[in-house]
């Protein structure tokens, strides 16, 4: 790879990112672009401006944008359509948010005529490969530089070294290593490493960012609804609302309740287990919903379908894949399942918990008139289950018939 | 069908099935054999043998047994290896039990040579098909009797009256409807029907069974250990314990803390959507740790592929086919995963949940080695990566590069 | 069911549905309206006419209609864009012409203010069933009515004796029975039945309808070129053709080479094995093509999803899914992979095979540049596939540590 | 990697392994060991120990051997009994020899206290990846040298000089370019690259290794039986054989009809598209034969599961998982399901083509009884259909009326 000449940054205005800044600028000589995203991480971003600024960035090379409702209309809603669990308990709140980010810095790439991206990924992680596949589906020609796989700034000395070295101010708590590394974004936040390195010890309560401890959470359980249209949720408790705003009123409720905090061990795409504390309080919250809307309004024929394609879609966003043809297949195929996916949910929060107690909706295909163990008026015919288990069991008795005939 | 000579009832002693063996007798002219299983119901087996009795069933022809052991650790375990959840949510409670009945009733068929066993499943439900599927693939000469498909007593007071000129005694609270119909096994509860018949409507506490509500539940977590061996749970807080003794133990457990209530909608097989709350305080237990100890000794390989096959496998015995030759071929695959599925998890019970929250294994796969923050000296080469990303990269680049040239 | 007032009866004016018509007419006293179209299986259409006329069919009621261009292209190519093989073989001739025929007889029932529809499919078949849920489907208060499950004529003499009873005209090579039975359209015929009951004995060649025995099959090779839009084929040898025109021409090719017939042994729908002998001369073209070009213009996510979705979207239309949300949904992602499958393949024809020998396309994914053994000037780094394989076997070589481990 | 000691090389004797044989030598000083296999490629193998003697191998350290019986026993058979196909049309020929390959290496390795093994495949390839998944699956600490993946010899021309330079004998024609690439054992041949490289022209008939071109076919065709047991085929007309003795009597026949020829496009793992032209006459007829004996053998519901999991479980042998706990979980399922695959299939070849006519089986399913067109005695009552399709309708019924109800 020739050395890059413009290079577009995802740049939180942190201690690291600005390293890496600054380090593109010493070791290409190349202009650098930052790209400082909103997506909901509960962080201040003019700051990010000043310190970019600060570090030579030109005003019009500095972008700063709010993404929040770009990032859970096209990314968040479209998943939760799919009740995406990567290996049946993540919510893939950290996953979602590389694609949208990559996107982003191909878009400025290609408006600020740069040549490459450089992300701050290291190269034991998932992310380093979200970011790149999204960039190089996006634009085929583009680079992507990661510092951490090329750089020898393999200890914390030395990043600070560097630091001081080239003027890049360090905030008094990032001179030694964080006891654990956190990511967040409007759908989650995810703390992994160092005091959460050992899966036998239980994760001690200060690593919460957003969820109370669940045995601090009120000791009455509140009721909320949720209501959905074609597979997405457009009002909490009757109130109308955008699709970020909807999902920060969720956070709020689900954080208070001690909602949607998961302690995992899964498996990385590069091949390693890690352990990861997830807080996803709002999206726990939208997935029992979203569920409890579909008992009733989506058929069995598509329900099932979906469950068993769900895995694979896991997968895929886990894995780096959101723009690839076979995660837009699978998307066409949910979301050609949800455009009856709508009525509204009522919901118990309570305890850490979000438990559904009640659905409804104007396309529900809840029948009582066929369910009920009163008299159905003929609705239903129990004699014609004869014949279905008779043409059932068809296949069943040549079988057993056979396997007796040989004994 | 010509009549049947000899029929073996899956017989509770209640009031219905004792109606059902009276009808046999009456409409058939035919021997009856009563099966009685315990398989963790909660109820005392002897007054069947009396009231069997008492309906002129000779005393060679009652079988009461207890199957609980069987129960657990030839389908219950199996399942559970398999983390089996249909539509997502619901742990089979029901659906589970059937095969093993009607495998005992063949089989007493076989032994008494009754041609015939009859049940007192409706013609609405799924457990009709369950018992029916399975004694067909057991025997496929066997004929299965059905009297809810058949007679005309349908409803509350031509029941009564029949079993009033049957001299069948009717407990004072039979006489009426039951405000909801309820199935129990050692896994769980169910309840649905009447006053649950609207799924818009919360169900009331009044309806659980073995699960205290979770607002009564205690106010301190409590921590167990589960440990496995080769995918199944064999100890609790380092007790070892048979099958059944530990399911009614983390039943307890699970009780006790208001855990595993479900508030379900879901699709029957036979077409029509029913409601149901369900009750399975240790088999929500069993199943987090179970995925708790897969999490570090479960390959993503194997996990993923177990994940995908998941849904079909659940849905093949929520429909009856426990005895079908694809359910065998899932669960040779799904075993052979679990050789190596041992060691301890620790949960929290707590206000209806039950949270790994550590997890420790010999055959442990997680490698702090590699996952560490810290110098990994060389156990992975983060170079590794590019080559990695640059490879899995290659075919979205050239799908990007033909996109836009066509553009 | 009460009696219907009104029949659509899908009508060939064969002796069967004429004995139907008139039998439908005596045993409910209803008013018949009479559907025959022209799928392309070979046969006039205004005979239909006249004979339904002499039945008493008032001419409103007779409904004549050349459904080739609907039926291959809103059927047969959307099957073919999933490469759709039922039990790794059969190419769905049958199955896919049922939904259309359902659809306009649901139809012409709503505009002619009919109660129910009628076919001629047996109790033992899939016809029966593909009729019926696509009725329903489409019209869930339509009755449909199958008189060869309700009326006892059950032999032939019985079915000859009717006729004659009621002046239905008798082709004299009707009256015995047909050594086979055989059904047509523009994509397939299919044979079975009394001489090919036995599944171990050759079907002899004049079974063959459409098809020349592959030894007489022309002893030079023929070369084609069949282009394709989006998945679908638009022309053969450079001529542009609509859907039933292209596929006339593909089937005049492949018959004339002895190509596309298919010795097989199926699953029905209703638990029966059964045997039949398949003619599908320009469909088993078409499919080589369709792979053929695919090959080139499917990237490997798309493709490998693809083939893993098929065997259940065969296995939909099969059993008579078509109008179904599940396959509705999996036709959404198989269409979404479609978009540029376009360019030409050129096959070899000769003596009952159709071989891709060449395939070309504007929308090409094959880089002779990345994939040649000479030099490629730097398109491919061959040191990328040391850190790809190393990352691929990671979790492999922690699995065999553990593996050693224990042992 | 630290430099490695004594290395294991997968030897042919041919002029590029010779080359890396000495290149390993001088790169790294390093003691070499040879390991050459008869997979039944159709070559001598005494040549090669005299050239590995006069490279200097010891003759300890020669390894020569038949392992033509493991290699269809315990690869080939068991790929067979999943009618593995990738990407729809290969047959995987080249794919399912590696694993055995590699697991030699690492069993030599083990025995002679080598610390590395080494494969002569391209950076470019899928064989790569097969050869060193397996190894690091079975050894974990072992070295895998890629020597195409590190030196500099990417030229003809260099390779020649290299080899001159070592007293390397040179055969006159492999001083130029093949014009193509060739890969056999006992499964098939393979070619690709070069004259192959544009997969718009047809390939030549003289690229056919073991299969005459089809107009060179004999005329009359010859009907062969093929008999199996538990999936595997044991005779050939009649006459018991050894799996490699069967194999190879199929490819005679095969080959004399010439069948079994594949012109494909595919996907390779490392990301691009290649062009290959595969025979595998024997291979062909017998993954006919299998489909054929399934036919009759193999219930619906164990057929579909296994059509199902078929392109995952072809696609890891592509990709090079045979030793992969999935793998491995998928051919637990498949063999489970081949407990009764025995009989005897009828096949006709002519002209390129192996087709079944006729199947037999003392374990058949095939029930004449039900399939009759003729009277069936009362073993099906085509009553049942009625309700086996009301209750497969009742969801779409449903469904329609919902959504006529919001239209």
């Amino acid at each position: 790879m020739s050395a890059p000449k413009k290079v577009v940054l995802a740049y939180s205005g942190g201690l690291d990112t600005s390293i890496i800044l600054k380090w593109l600028q010493t070791e290409y000589g190349c202009e650098v672009v930052t790209f400082t995203a909103d997506l909901g991480q509960g962080e201040e971003l003019e700051p990010a401006r000043k310190k970019a600024e600060m570090l030579g960035i030109k005003p019009e090379n500095i972008y700063i944008e709010d993404v929040r409702e770009e990032f859970v209309r096209d990314f968040v809603f479209p998943m939760f359509r799919a009740n995406a669990l990567y290996e049946g308990e993540y919510l893939l709140g950290t996953s979602i948010a590389r694609p949208l980010i990559s996107k982003r810095l191909v878009e400025i790439a290609e408006a600020t005529g740069a040549d490459a991206v450089a992300h701050g990924a290291t190269g034991k992680g998932n992310d380093q490969v979200r970011f790149e596949l999204s960039a190089y589906a996006l634009n085929p020609d583009i680079k992507v530089i990661a510092p951490w796989r090329i750089w020898d700034l393999s200890s914390r000395t030395k990043l600070i070294d560097f630091a001081e070295k080239n003027q890049i101010p360090i905030a008094k708590n990032k001179r030694g290593e964080a006891p654990f590394s956190v990511d967040a974004n409007l759908l989650h936040t995810s703390s992994e490493g160092r005091v959460l390195e050992n899966p036998a010890e239980e994760a001690p309560d200060y690593v919460l960012q957003r969820t109370v401890p669940v045995e601090q959470a009120p000791n009455e359980p509140e009721y909320i609804e949720v209501t959905f249209e074609k597979g997405d949720a457009v009002a909490v408790n009757g109130e109308a609302m955008s699709p970020a705003t909807l999902l920060t009123k969720l956070n709020e409720l689900g954080g208070k309740h001690g909602i949607g905090v998961l302690d995992l061990v899964e498996n990385r795409f590069v091949g390693m287990k890690s352990r990861g504390i997830y807080e996803t309080p709002g999206g726990t919250i939208l997935l029992a919903a979203h569920r409890g809307i579909e008992q009733i309004t989506l058929d069995s024929g598509a329900g099932h379908l979906k469950d068993s394609l769900m895995p694979r879609y896991a997968e895929l966003i886990y894995n780096g894949f959101w723009f690839s043809p076979e995660r837009e297949m699978l998307q066409a195929a949910i979301d050609k399942s949800q455009e009856h996916v709508s009525g509204t949910v009522r919901l118990k929060l309570y305890k850490g918990a979000a438990h559904t107690v009640g659905r409804w909706s104007e396309a529900s295909l809840y029948s009582e008139k066929h369910v009920t163990f009163e008299d159905d008026a003929g609705a239903y015919d129990q004699k014609d289950a004869a014949g279905f288990i008779q043409l059932n069991a068809l296949r069943l008795k040549l079988l057993a018939a056979r396997n007796r005939r040989l004994k």
